[in-house]
């Protein structure tokens, strides 16, 4: 089936209690792009500056990722800066340089036209618009969105909302969103606006997918060791599209395996530096924390 | 089988968004008898005022609760009084008059010795272990405790937590006790020091029990109406401990359901005032409430 996946290819520069990492591979679409590379074909679309290293396409080419819509402009790569302290949950950002993601403006190849699943990244709701303009009609279009967006381009994102299946956020922009404390309120306001599924973040807590008819709530996976949270919601994302994708479908079944397989991916990511777990990740270690997290939430009926 | 809670029967003043109470029925044991009383017999020990409302004694009772632990002493009832603002998370405790809480004593009567189920409420862990003393050798002792304990009585506490069987705290204190700001090292860390089961209230975010073979982790079921969280986490252990009780062991698979009946009574719980739903609620309600837990977590193997 495959994903185009649409967003940010960056240069981070990360620091936690646990390490410190300069101008390693970062960005929401690098994250999405390598965790859903395990489940289908992926092409990205994202633009980064003359500096940015042969290296790291070469990365991302090495796990199957059509790079062919990664354009290269005249500038500097965006660039992020962050901090997190001892508990994890919230990056202190120190800098964003946007540079040439400042001027971004996504042109699908011809040959991406046609791709089923879509997901578009963190990026101005009008970008996100005309890239959906730019696809045939695409199977199962999925979203994210930021605080940023929220407060300053509310009427624009109302639309882009009213044409996509589903939204990925975190729960602080859901209330947010909504203008709505409760989450579950919050979501069908959400849903009212066009979104057939809503797929709540929360971080070390797991995840909440609400739609008219159910919902569907997953802890997170429990470990010991995270040295760096940067890049989780992507991975996230990325998982739950990827498996999408590779069972071509969007029924509750399948979106509810998905949730766990993002929530998979996100665990791994979160165990090392930028996406150095994510990388280097075999499928069958997929399936064997997949199988882990049937143990982790299993209870028997009455 | 049966349950003995000891811990603190009180009169709550409590705030919310929605709403205001004076002066009602609240308190731990309170709050973790009604919830128990649905799954089997429940005594309680605790100290009450001369002002005590024998109404409050009456709705103990028709609830099916043994409340000839009930200690009524000269002074007035333990008071509390609080307010939430709108994310519902944390109380800001406006007033606290311990009053006759402050000389609580619990005497065991000959007649409760030798219950099976114990439950030590948050009290000075001294009189934890001296409740312990007066049983006979019980099959379970489950307890919780506070910040305030293991800040001011940290080796009395760990002296009671080498004697119990399974600890019910919240997430921040867990990593306070354990000195330890990730939260599976931190659990095993107290596991080491004597329970055989840590299980780890997350408010809304739901319930993640650790033992040294394996994890279990659960949503809280999601709800619309939350009108006031005042005693969530003791249905919680209610719920919990009344469903062991009622099945008479503690395997893995009956912990399992039992953390899912404790976060079924909190979800009743927390969506009135006070004990008012968690008082008025019939076993179907409950045992259709775990149906939808089950809807809410089930997804497919591969």
């Amino acid at each position: 089936m495959g994903i185009l996946v649409v967003g940010s290819v960056a240069l981070d520069s990360v620091k936690t209690p646990f390490g410190e990492r300069k101008e390693i591979l970062g960005g929401s679409a690098t994250y999405f792009s390598i965790a859903a590379s395990y489940f289908t074909q992926v092409a990205v679309v994202a633009v980064v500056g003359e500096d940015f290293p042969d290296s790291h396409v070469a990365f991302l080419e090495k796990k199957g990722i059509d790079t062919s819509g990664l354009q290269r402009q005249k500038g500097k790569t965006f660039r992020w800066k962050g901090e997190y302290g001892f508990d994890l949950n919230t990056a202190k950002t120190l800098d964003t340089q946007l540079n040439v993601f400042a001027e971004f403006s996504p042109r699908m190849r011809p040959e991406h036209r046609s791709i089923e699943f879509l997901f578009l990244g963190n990026i101005d709701p009008d970008l996100q618009r005309s890239v959906l303009e730019q696809m045939k009609r695409p199977k199962v279009v999925a979203c994210d969105t930021m605080n940023y967006w929220i407060d300053n381009r509310l009427e624009p994102l109302k639309k882009t909302l009213s044409l996509v299946d589903i939204l990925i956020i975190n729960d602080a922009e859901t209330r947010q969103l909504a203008r709505e404390p409760n989450l579950i309120k919050a979501a069908r306001t959400i849903l009212s606006w066009g979104p057939k599924t809503l797929v709540i973040k929360r971080g070390e807590y797991g995840a909440l997918m609400i739609d008219s008819k159910s919902a569907f709530g997953a802890p997170a996976f429990p470990l010991e060791e995270v040295n760096d949270p940067t890049g989780a919601g992507d991975s996230f994302a990325g998982g739950f599209m990827g498996y999408l994708a590779s069972c071509g479908n969007s029924d509750d079944s399948a979106l509810r395996r998905a949730i766990v397989f993002g929530s998979v991916m996100a665990s791994f990511n979160v165990s090392e530096f930028g996406p150095e777990r994510l990388g280097s990740l075999t499928y069958p270690e997929i399936e064997n924390r997949f199988r882990e997290f049937r143990k982790l939430t299993h209870f028997e009926d009455l």
